[in-house]
């Protein structure tokens, strides 16, 4: 049975109650349009929490000017039964005035590393999300959240304010989803025609390539995103935004790829724009 | 007995096994330099809660340059001293590093109400009253915390804040505190001089008039900032920065008092920056 709340109270009020029977909770907050990757994060919250809520809530604040907020994709119906599906206890699916009601205030802001990668195109994007995640664990008050790996620099932000606000709640990360041609998932996905989509597959050709090169031993950054730009930048209809080479945890530039690193692609394909990435942890000398 | 602790997670544990008996949780935070206004707090949180909390800490990112951070007095043993007196179950202490370690990077900005009155001489000083706020309740998660109207601005920007971002916080009010000779409890009344001290009693004397005279049906609100602005404003070695007249939550400028009003005056006396306030609530028409 999976209930739906579009009010905080009755959130609290579910949540009281799974905590007074002893479960764990866990939340997978998300913008709705669930996918392949959601799907991912609900297992992952399942596997671990008897009580898993998911947000579902396009959150105004995030989208800059001139961003898809309007035209954002949000197929409730469908969401819901992916929900019912995963063993979801509550959905919380909130109208945008219960969130920012008249008179709301206040921004959670991380300096640093919001100021990089997709904060440089995307100014006020992660006020945005730091602000609805910091909500979202006030009203749900979680033991664990699940993010995606595929949002790096989202996750390093909203870890480095879950650390800096002495919340707590778990980060949990779950690998980047990929779809059967290679192209990470992603809600925006549907904006992009065939064609758009065929040219979006050099980003994930480009990483696989990348970390092939990686594992063969290039250690130098500088090469490593001279290939990705080379190959990426080659495609026509693909207009990279960047290319970074940085640690995962701090997103800071990297000279050389050591340990562990984040190579981090944006791109315009037609109208839309895609992020993806690559990640490699535990690497030897 | 009052346990005493340093580190965020000795804390954690100790609200842990707090909870695991039953009891609420009560905090109350201050910069430590307790006086009797501070001991009205304990004795509020006391009441309402089997475990008290406070935290004595000279928050720095809510001085500015040329503020009196370095001066701010730090009399850990007589505070500490009070809270045994007072049953404070637990004081946390923190070194500056514990609150704010290398690589902190999160604010907690509350837009509007921060602007005016204290805000517009002191940038940034309510973004660190929310941010060290926001802290400390994600490492007590008290059940209500406890603040003082003399802090009028702060006690609005602090709902504000719980508010917007979903704290499961009960915010307390407590009434100001004066001592014999009217003047507001504060703990850098002990940075004046006897001359300066004499001074600075006609901000209470003001305020004592303007109570009277709104009770006695004054309900124009130029007129009431008007009449706190000749008295205090013809004491020698007494400077006024502002005398606001405004709803008290919302901190709007009121044009008729009706309903509730929060008068509210800073000056600097000599080099010592005061501020006191008179709040009256549910006044007939």
């Amino acid at each position: 049975m999976t209930a739906v709340a579009g009010k905080i109270r009755e959130v609290r009020s579910a949540v009281l109650e799974a905590r007074r029977r002893g479960e764990r909770v866990g939340l997978v907050p998300t913008l709705g349009a669930l996918h392949h990757g959601h799907v991912s994060l609900l297992r992952a919250a399942r596997a671990e929490n008897g009580f898993v809520v998911v947000s579902l809530f396009v959150n105004p604040t995030q989208f800059g000017p001139g961003e898809d907020y309007e035209s954002y994709p949000r197929p409730m119906e469908k969401d819901l039964t992916i929900c019912r599906q995963e063993g979801v206890a509550l959905v919380f699916a909130p109208p945008t005035e219960e969130m920012y009601p008249a008179g709301f205030a206040t921004t959670v802001h991380v300096a640093g590393l919001t100021e990089k990668m997709c904060g440089a195109s995307r100014p006020g994007h992660f006020d945005g999300v730091c602000t609805v995640v910091a909500k979202l664990f006030g009203i749900v008050r979680p033991d664990a959240a699940y993010f995606g790996e595929k949002d790096a620099q989202q996750l390093a932000v909203v870890r480095q304010m879950v650390q800096d606000l002495n919340l707590a709640v778990e980060i949990r990360a779950c690998p980047l989803v990929r779809d059967a041609d290679g192209l990470a998932t992603s809600s925006r996905n549907q904006y992009l025609s065939a064609r758009e989509r065929a040219s979006a597959l050099v980003l994930g050709r480009a990483l696989a390539q990348t970390r092939e090169r990686i594992e063969a031993g290039e250690r130098d950054a500088a090469s490593v995103a001279d290939g990705v730009r080379r190959l990426a930048g080659d495609e026509p209809g693909v207009a990279l935004e960047y290319v970074a080479v940085v640690d995962p945890d701090t997103l800071a530039d990297l000279e050389r790829v050591e340990r562990q690193v984040l190579v981090a692609v944006a791109a315009k394909v037609g109208s839309t724009r895609l992020i993806d990435n690559l990640l490699v942890r535990n690497l030897g000398d």
